[in-house]
């Protein structure tokens, strides 16, 4: 029940953070083809972090349904999770109105390099409660995602300043190495006699 | 108990996009009657959206009510869908605050094509997770309805450029379309001894 | 399962529409108690506007409590209740922003009288799928309640125009009328054996 | 299936909440640090508050996780609850906009003490229906954190006006008591063979 609590919370503070991204969408003045064509980046930003968005939600979902026990720890490693995803809105206007500009960038990849931090460390929480048996523990393995996550960030804050496009592009690829099925899960829910399809 | 995610996820995304839509309904200077009547354009679009949503929120409901396992690929044409979706206040607002113009007619016809694309790629993975068994697959038939649909929508694109009102009726009309019920999905289900009324 | 549904996304949706209306609470530009003071019939729109709708969760809540099965008609009968209570943001803000002046006046009435009608269409399609052992049926009884506010709602709409601020003591004790406890539902359904506190 | 439906309300309303809040973080003009610089107040009462929010849901959540019924007068104490937590955004974009001067710190202590109140009265509902064997009336036990906590922000009220500084550093060490796990409650689970980690 606290889990099936826990899980609701953040769906719903996920589902109105993709959401209320949209509303940067601003409704431009004039009605011509010509007059949506400015908000292209702002467009674009919104793409990447719906994925983001919707990346953080899919792996939440799947690490929550191979984890049986919720603690006080957790609860607060989750709602620190949603503080930097509640973030998401406001670096992806900034970055889209100011056209991938390089400090827009740098903050981007700052929350998602926090989101990240956080992600790991709600992660930890949920394996320490579960204890040896954590089933998440053996399901993440090596965990290659997560540790090459923050590096990528890392590396694209850095270049950020230099070749924001190079940033960019960084950030695109490590939201298409989480869009791949992640089989580690599914597999230890299907050797569990689980659900295979969490 | 993924199904259940998925559907919560998505209730709440659809919940927060049939709602601030409203926000583009600004509120007008003036206290008279007079000051209201600038808003019916976008009155009038909010209300074709709300049923636009609405229908969609039904349509999901029901077509998850009938399947039975959930996959990656069904969370991520999930996400595309709600996707296409969060674009609805968007385009409502353009279209309504430009008086149905050609151009705002047209892009809010190009996202609901998208939208309906979407929803058949989501209505294809459920159907492929489930497999032979599927009663999604046998419920939906020959889907006059979601072939109709795309056609209908490209229509009002194409026309959009001469006839605006013309457009908007084939909106209107497709929507109506689908506000009759359903009986194949109730069939189904009463058919298999499910609750009847899904 | 599709009752579950039904409440989950109607409570999403009042969720958001009793806390989006905090919105049109603008932050002031002073940070004197001067400032705040314009604010005040906004703030106390907001409250009764708050009333209503969190009026319209319980009560909705007690109804779907004692029904067992949706149809089509009530799904579609649901929408078109939220649909009117949508507008509650909109409507609220226009009559505190100029004061509960008399057109503002009467279209929040409107409002509450499209959402009260509503309301009752919602409740006919949900003892018309029960059939003749609706529990809901033996519980509202003659329904006195629900009579008498499209009246008293009506009468504000006509007096508005004369005396608004009676208007507004007319809606005012009309949500107090609904704020008393329901006993004729708990009765309902301690008679049944249910949950008494439904 | 009444409780069911109370923490999911709630559970949207507060996600709500906690997320709009970052809505008063406007998109800066400028595309440098500099232009970020302006927004650290805001930032930083977008944390406290941020916090706030989530010490109720986490208390909500306990404290309901171990009542057992929900009568009439505790949705309308849980609606109070949730009308006082719903001004939060305002008192913080107001707060913060203005660098934490005084009469917006006192305002924003006030709703803090407000929503103390009314969830103390939550509280008691609470134990009222569920009786002599209410099981949160064991659990809170002597609740020095529920009464310590309206004095806190009491003085911070009153401080306010001279020393607004020391002010926040109560309202942020009232907050600070909060986040230390609750002890109490997880024990009343434990010893009721109930899951310690709720």
């Amino acid at each position: 029940m606290g889990k099936g609590r826990l899980e609701a919370f953040s769906d719903g503070v996920i589902a109105i953070i993709i959401t209320i991204m949209v509303l940067e969408l601003k409704v431009p003045a004039g009605h011509s083809l010509g007059a949506l064509l400015p908000l292209t980046p702002v467009l674009l930003s919104y793409v990447l972090s719906f994925g983001y968005v919707g990346i953080y939600w899919n792996n939440h979902h799947h690490m929550l349904s191979i984890s049986h026990r919720v603690s006080g720890a957790v609860l607060w490693a989750n709602l620190h999770l949603l503080f930097w995803l509640s973030l998401f809105p406001f670096t992806t206007a900034w970055m889209g109105e100011n056209h991938f500009a390089a400090v827009p960038t740098a903050v981007y990849g700052g929350v998602l390099l926090m989101a990240a931090i956080a992600y790991w460390i709600l992660q930890q929480a949920l394996i320490a409660v579960d204890g040896a048996h954590s089933e998440l523990r053996r399901a993440i393995g090596g965990d290659w995602k997560g540790k090459l996550s923050p590096v990528l960030y890392l590396s694209g804050i850095v270049l950020s300043c230099w070749l924001p496009w190079l940033a960019q592009l960084i950030y695109v690829l490590a939201a298409l190495m989480w869009l791949v099925p992640d089989r580690r899960i599914e597999g230890a829910l299907e050797h569990d006699g689980g659900d295979p399809h969490g």
